[in-house]
């Protein structure tokens, strides 16, 4: 028998979800809080949770073998000072569809003026409003994992020319051009659409500075729905209000959620959204985690492995 | 020498751009009005201009031996009673990415609720707001030429199941499943998005009635990015009323500009924009244009010639 703890705000839907795959031999635990999971996460060697609940309560899973995370972004799980002596998997595949949803709905929105049409709409005013095509624009994605690497290919289904950032060197996987390392701001200033999707990594932080907003085009719309953590949100907002860039959409924080307070609500060219680029649809993860857990049970490789020194 | 018309609002736009091309033996006319081009017309054999224009010159037109439209659409001079003793060739190949573009930003805007997701920012409120993946939805384009077959390519990039629909049974042309004839209400009840790109034509007038809607989703959108005459709009607006379909995103109407008067300002449900979805870039319009004049001077057949009956 082995004990599989569900780690998540929505275990409650999660549960369902996985007792209906029948896996043999398993008992179940729902935990919907951290406190909840006390006691009962000592005796669990398999957990299926979102990473920044299942980091606090590593310290009391003495039995623990593999986590299944429940998010693209594992930071949580990597951070140092954290135990490593267990099998960590991530989720791939199903997040890259969603965010070029979330991008190319953005990048659509803001050329097609959707907002500006809509006013129109509402004060009865036939103005039929100027726009260009995407056609042609060049689209800079950074971090070309199956996230970017599925925006790059969305981008180049819309025709746009589209380039590729990677901290390291290695192959193409389907852009116009690819730059690394030191490369940066000569790609940064060739594009139309920056859109990052690079994880929280000691590399990436605050990767996006003064710097890197000066070297791009004061048209270019700077998109982050990778990690708070790679933005300087400061130089972010001076670069936008001396309109260095045109614009900004932003999913992810530094701090979520995003004060009432904070400036980047009112920030002028600044979209703000609440962390939903990409949900974690539980029938799409459960489904990865059952799969995952055949393989983990019969003593394969679970897919999806995470590297904690790299972060991902 | 060979007197060409440029008869367009826009004319102004289009006359160094076909300037720059150096067509050998032509003298341009630019007229930006009817008005303007009577006199001159009657010595022009060949017009590019926008149809409705075009079409109340044609009587005067004594030499015309073809005309190019700068419109995807052409039903204005593919009316009864027109005269049909010249060449008519329309554009093709560069309205698909454009009406690609804005059927795919107002799914993925109505999607991700960009509208309320707005709202929230303005009051500074983090609302992770649900939403489903477009991947999996059922999109039915109506109408499969080079229009259509370029959003249902789209839809299947982004995972859809996309459904087509023509008046004649013909090839598959890139759709998971093909209806035609008497298969409308099976095609348009198994859709969550309905695209039509229908040309207004004498069979498709009034297409999207209140049978057609009736047979639809309750949870469906119509999108109208053809014709205005294929729909008949009190039907239209008695099932979005009556919450027999979801919504509407609209952008042709019966009358152009809609009246301020017109009540589908103000339906609930319905996005209403002013035909605005494929603008007609005149750079690439006279790029079409200088290859077909090339084309016609040798005495070779120009490219995408319009069929007077069936009216594209």
């Amino acid at each position: 028998m082995t004990d599989v703890m569900i780690l998540a705000r929505d275990a409650r839907v999660y549960l369902p979800l996985v007792e209906a795959a029948g896996l043999p031999d398993v008992t179940l635990h729902a935990c919907e809080t951290v406190a909840g999971a006390r006691g009962t996460v000592a005796v669990c060697e398999v957990i299926l949770g979102q990473p920044d609940m299942v980091a606090r309560v590593l310290p009391e899973a003495h039995r623990l073998a593999w986590v299944q995370s429940t998010f693209a972004g594992v930071d949580a799980l990597c951070r140092p000072g954290l135990r490593r002596d267990y099998l960590l998997t991530g989720v791939k595949g199903i997040f890259g569809p969603l965010m070029s949803e979330y991008v190319f709905g953005y990048i659509l929105a803001t050329e097609r003026r959707v907002i500006d049409v809509r006013a129109n709409q509402q004060e009865k005013a036939w103005v039929p409003l100027s726009y260009r095509s995407i056609r042609g624009l060049t689209l800079g994605v950074c971090g070309l994992g199956s996230i970017g690497g599925h925006v790059a290919e969305t981008g180049r289904h819309f025709g746009m020319r589209v380039l590729g950032y990677r901290r390291r060197q290695g192959a193409s996987q389907g852009v116009d051009q690819l730059f690394s390392g030191p490369g940066f701001h000569d790609f940064l200033s060739q594009c139309d659409y920056v859109v990052s999707v690079l994880p929280a990594t000691p590399s990436t932080h605050h990767l996006f500075n003064r710097e890197a907003f000066s070297a791009m085009k004061p048209s270019a719309v700077f998109m982050n729905v990778g990690r708070g953590s790679t933005v300087c949100e400061p130089d972010l907002m001076a670069a936008l209000e001396t309109r260095q860039i045109a614009g900004a959409v932003l999913d992810v924080f530094e701090e979520e959620p995003l004060a009432p307070e904070h400036p980047l609500w009112e920030t002028e060219g600044a979209v703000v959204t609440p962390h939903i680029a990409a949900f974690s649809f539980p029938e799409e993860i459960a489904g990865i985690f059952c799969r995952n857990f055949a393989a983990w049970r019969a003593g394969a490789e679970p897919a999806y492995p995470v590297d904690f020194d790299q972060g991902y």
